[in-house]
């Protein structure tokens, strides 16, 4: 009988490794896909590029013992040699060739110079070969840096305590209500894609105190903007026993304090290719809604013309206001008008116009939504009922509160958004792996 | 203006550190749910339960300093007293009450007897009222090795160098074809629900060498059984330069002893109120398909009915047979016939009938569906071709190869069988938070 009986021993070396290394005094083997080839005479440098970046190889007619035949760019190899130091190389090092195999070849040269520094090409033709553009360096960065963010998000709240929940996503009834719902056949019943997590994570509150999730969330919302998908990665928590929203919003920044720990510590390489900064986190200003409208009004000189929403323009004026006078990339708009929150939302006991909720702004972007919810049952069926909303597809989610349940709030991150900000991107699909918009469903 | 600085410090305290302190002079606050009271005359034992189990509170008429007027099952509470050791009370304290308020009180009964050790009712009883029935500690705990499991998922593939991704769930096409998709209205284009992450899984392995994402897929498989769901969580991986499939079968036992190690360590609690005992994973027998079907046809004198497949009921006699002959709860099952995998499975060059791919199967069924992927270009076109398939839909997929590809491959898992399995249960229902099958869509 054959066993199996883990991880099985490499015999090539990551180049991270090579670059600690700096010279061998034997051969040493590594793989990985041509980037890019210069030949000058009798000396060819071949870059290979592996998830860990560039490596310089080095191949000398007559002295490397082996001739280039079959190797051209973007083909796949395994290359052996001794190591060498070599300022002008990426890393300090280079691997000077006696052997280079092809393990596999491409069938056309590619379409795109994804090893120019930065690649020059639209957002259109990036996203139409998406496989071939994220071979760029910098391209694949970004998604690195998102990988981050998701893992500060998780590593975050297992320390505090919270549970991981995976929770449907075809199911009878969206979460918000309104038009902006897919629909599907389930087994000939109608049936819809999740907007949100928003009422399995509420139920889940009076079984686990405190849960997140990290999910696809789905939005059939008509408009096409630089910031829209209509689908994308929400990241969820919803956490009991609180005792204001003011936690919510605590918690938070405490959230956004690991991530940029964790990416400055973990991610500095594709910090540096990508020239972030990071954003301050240590102390995020906080200002009402209305408030936040009044102050830009005056400052900017603008009519305040909804009064019950903030326009995309306001929402980058109250970024804008924050940076010059307080120097600050996020900040926290609160008491949003209840007419504006889904049914769930609690009102201010002060004054029931508002709701006990925020937004996140980062660089003049909503983020973030959030806030305390109703945990009364009866309260639920009122606003339910004032409001004029159906009962039906919402039973065990009332039952829920029925039973009882503890004080509770939550939030929900856009994970492309987050990272387009960060990135300062302009458009929210250069940091979407594989978008999905009212034109585009491929690839 | 107002700050948020980092997470607010919370002035109650969570059951765990009360457990470890024993004993306290100065007045403790906790908060939980109510849930059981024992009435003893003059003394009452109140169970709260919190994320972390149960903590015992005593009350005693008169000597408490308030009365239990308000304080009935299922309330959600704070409350105050003085830490005492008490051998019978869970975790060896209890909490001598001075003080005890209602965060918020439930408007009925519980409908179920939540806080009985084994929840006495029926799966569909336990599903229709999840936000109750997962209350109980010992349903719930289900949910935590189950979280402790995708964790472990994680945390082994970041430490293998893996990047993780987020695939979109609507498309154009479907992964493995076939007939159970879940069809949609994409702004008037038809689109799929995806039965897998597949082909962008693939796509990926060009950029980032190895890849892994935890996420959600559809199959519109029109069988109720005990074994399968219409929607489940998938846990896969794909990763390039592999010399042969036998690495992705090393790297998942690797993976199996990665997890089992970290529930062994921080969900022994878990695992001790589910009395869970973790299978062996130090070494994993693997043998061929053709010579499984042959093993069991001999020992248990039953006839090959279907050649080209395992029928469930085989799947459990393989399991019987490895357990009863080598003491193995997991066998890997090699080379799969072509016909029953999809085109982009790789035939073993010895004999096209078969693939270099593989089942695992835990406890007599499969968890775990993986193998090599055709690399190059032309086997693909061909053998799209040689199955009559249509190239629609797949161009982007096609074109990565166009473009070169390393030698890859990959595997899921189903989070929801594998947790079934490890715990023992008869039905995947037993360990999906909201299972969606054909007759439910709720809650």
């Amino acid at each position: 009988m054959e066993y199996l009986t883990g991880v099985r021993k490499k015999e090539t070396i990551g180049f991270d490794v090579l670059k600690e290394m700096k010279t061998s005094s034997e051969t040493i083997k590594v793989e990985g896909a041509l980037h890019s080839i210069r030949r000058m005479g009798e000396i060819s440098f071949l870059i290979l590029r592996s998830r860990e970046g560039l490596l310089q190889t080095v191949h000398e007619q007559g002295g490397s013992g082996f001739e280039l035949t079959e190797i051209r760019e973007a083909v796949f190899v395994t290359a052996s040699g001794r190591l060498a130091e070599e300022e002008r190389a990426p890393g300090g090092v280079e691997l000077r060739l006696t052997d280079m195999r092809v393990l596999s070849a491409p069938e056309q040269p590619l379409p795109l110079a994804i090893s120019k520094w930065k690649l020059n090409t639209s957002l259109e033709a990036k996203l139409n070969m998406r496989s071939v553009s994220l071979r760029n360096i910098k391209e694949r960065a970004k998604f690195k840096i998102q990988e981050g963010m998701v893992r500060g998000f998780r590593d975050f709240f297992f320390d505090q305590d919270f549970t991981e929940i995976h929770t449907p996503k075809i199911g009878s009834k969206g979460a918000e209500g309104g038009s902006n719902i897919f629909k599907l056949d389930y087994f000939h019943r109608p049936a819809v894609l999740a907007q949100s997590p928003q009422l399995y994570k509420q139920m889940m509150v009076g079984v686990f105190d405190r849960v997140f999730e990290v999910g696809p969330v789905f939005r059939a919302e008509k408009h096409n903007t630089k910031r829209h998908l209509n689908e994308y990665t929400s990241l969820d928590m919803e956490m009991g026993y609180i005792d204001d929203f003011g936690e919510l919003m605590a918690m938070e920044t405490g959230l956004l304090q690991h991530i940029m720990g964790l990416l400055e510590t973990k991610y500095e390489k594709e910090l540096k290719l990508l020239n972030v900064k990071l954003p301050q986190t240590a102390s995020i200003p906080c200002v009402r809604f209305d408030e936040a409208k009044q102050l830009v009004a005056v400052k900017y000189q603008r009519d305040i013309r909804t009064p019950y929403d903030l326009e995309p323009e306001e929402e980058v004026l109250i970024g804008r206001y924050f940076k010059e006078e307080y120097d600050a990339d996020f900040v926290f708009v609160t008491h949003y008008p209840a007419k504006k929150r889904p049914f769930y939302a609690m009102e201010d006991p002060q004054d029931e116009t508002y709701t006990l909720s925020f937004d996140l702004l980062f660089r003049g972007m909503e983020i973030t939504t959030g806030g305390q919810r109703i945990h009364a049952y009866r309260e639920l069926l009122e606003k339910l009922e004032a409001r004029g909303m159906s009962r039906d597809g919402l039973e065990q989610y009332l039952d829920t509160f029925k039973y009882g349940m503890p004080p509770h709030g939550g939030l929900g991150i856009g994970l492309e958004r987050l990272t387009m900000k960060l990135l300062d991107e302009e458009n929210v699909r250069e940091t979407t792996l594989f978008p999905r918009d009212m034109s585009r469903l491929e690839p």
